[in-house]
């Protein structure tokens, strides 16, 4: 089959692997019919962090079940699914306690002995715990929607879950720091799921904050660092933002978000912290906040979000702005690390 | 009147300065009873962070209202009083969150311009935000509870406002990290008032493990560092610590938690980082952390443990474990200073 791999820095593939097919009696094996690359992909392709060559690359994927393991009760064949990024038991203490990723029989797709989610197919462990159909099936959704099922495997539950650990409410104020695939997202969770009244989203980019209007932000905020701060607390009275979500991850987000929280607030923090920001501690504690961080566990928010896509009351899909061909990623990757893309999705 | 003084690093002194007096008509004057040494004192004495020469020390401090301003309408002569360690409005924004240390009119005992407890006697601004009345007054409180009301004013407050910060409720099982004051009253805290079912308190002092075991430890760990988390996690399956309470401060007391934390876990950090030391947050984010700190607001506990005390079912007060007359302060500090004491109270 076909599948991305990881070259370099800079230089992805599509090429020939090894077709994927079951292995433990827990697995399901899923065709692949939308995958996209991720702000977290670009780490590597930009040479933040390092990646073995010709590894599988992709962790965000939709597909129809094709075959399933002894063991899989909860699927069948031709089940339409949405794979969250990581693969969980959904048993173990973590999972029970809702943090599928820090499952103890977890892992991710794409890394090393795993399938990634840019290819043809993918072998899915633990398929009970993992994959969640979508209601309907095939029959019951129709292709337009695909992008926004698809955006529940990562961006959209992951924007969510930052508004969650930020303690948004119905009635908040919450700011969102980011507006790339996950900000945008946390607007949308903010306003549409946990019924924010007011979304302060920081954007320089006028496409990017587009959709964040059309997802609910009530202000846009262009200004950076310490002018972002000055206009973020000018917007709410002095006193800042009780609710901040940091969708980036760099010394400089943090700073902002630490900047613009109201004393007592909470910052939910989803940004991947890869280049390893030390946050310096003396300010969070003089302004009592709370900071909540951590890799979202999208799989416990896949029942209610493909409930609501399905429904038609939540469409994340636009974060979407190009689509291509798998065989094209290549194409795809250099257009979201331009910021020509904000997301790319592959047929 | 008599008073402590800040001269340098290591010297400090009780000296004649002016009577306190009443100054706004929100001011109550208050004679000191008692007062105390806090481990934050520790900071300046030993020349870690500056303070002014002939500052005045000390924010810990009960006693009774000597005068009132025409406006305060909460408090009378003669009512038997407990200061926090900062003075507070109680209707601003943030003390209506029940962050009244992040009043916007309030400061700290000891500041330029105010008395310190260590003293004979305290202006108390916005005395109606800040003073609370100890049920019963003079003649319902025996003098042998004296040390156990002077705790709340910071300490008792400060420690459970710590396991409060880490989530624990009934039946919870926390770690404590530090075994001063504040780590044995978040000992005490936990166990008495939140009702925590399991207390690992971090020690390697006999006379602080021994309180701590008397305040509800139900375990006590000698060791530091790496081998003091692998002890926790072997206490707790494997799994680490839902809730631990920070009461250090330091780069390292802060690894500590991290490392012993359990994923989802949260921390709640009272230890003044005075230090500044910065938190590395990719390991936190891995293990989807709940990080809160804050300067504790016990003005907002001060009625019910109050309440708790003059009913004598909580007993903070041998946390102290030496009392000096005011003139011998000095003694007092050097003997926290070099670990002989753990607190002071100066009558």
């Amino acid at each position: 089959m076909r599948a991305t791999l990881y070259l370099s820095a800079g230089n992805v593939i599509v090429d020939d692997v090894p077709d994927a097919s079951l292995s433990e009696p827990t697995d399901a094996l899923v065709r692949v019919l939308r995958s996209c690359v991720c702000g977290s992909d670009l780490w590597s392709y930009r040479g933040i962090i390092s990646r073995a060559e010709r590894s599988r690359l992709g962790h965000e994927f939709i597909g129809l079940v094709e075959e399933v393991g002894s063991e899989v009760s909860t699927l069948r064949p031709g089940d339409l699914v949405v794979a969250p990024f990581k693969w969980s038991d959904n048993t173990c203490p973590a999972c029970l306690d809702g943090i599928q990723t820090s499952c103890q029989n977890g892992g991710t797709f794409g890394a090393p002995g795993s399938d990634g989610g840019q290819g043809e197919a993918v072998r899915v462990p633990l398929a009970d715990g993992t994959l969640v159909a979508v209601p309907g099936g095939l029959s019951g959704v129709d292709e337009s929607l695909y992008a926004a099922l698809l955006s529940t495997s990562d961006v959209m539950g992951t924007g969510l879950h930052g508004a969650v650990l930020a303690g948004v409410t119905a009635g908040s104020t919450v700011a969102v720091i980011g507006d790339g695939a996950v900000g945008l997202c946390a607007v949308l969770g903010a306003k549409a799921v946990l019924g924010a009244d007011r979304v302060i989203l920081m954007s320089r980019h006028a496409d990017r904050a587009a959709i964040g209007r059309s997802f609910g932000a009530t202000d846009v905020i262009a200004e950076r660092g310490d002018e972002g701060i000055a206009a973020v607390r000018e917007l709410t009275g002095g006193l800042g933002v009780r609710h901040v979500v940091e969708a980036v991850g760099t010394r400089e987000s943090w700073a902002m978000a630490v900047g613009m929280a109201r004393d007592g607030g909470s910052i939910g923090a989803v940004g991947v912290p890869h280049t390893s920001p030390e946050l310096p501690l003396f300010q969070p504690f003089l302004q009592h906040l709370s900071l909540n961080l951590g890799i979202a566990p999208v799989r416990r928010y896949l029942p209610d979000l493909l409930s609501r896509i399905a429904a038609g009351t939540l469409d994340p899909g636009p974060v979407f702005d190009t689509t291509l061909p798998l065989e094209d990623v290549a194409q795809g990757y250099a257009a979201m690390a331009s910021r020509e893309s904000i997301k790319v999705m592959l047929v």
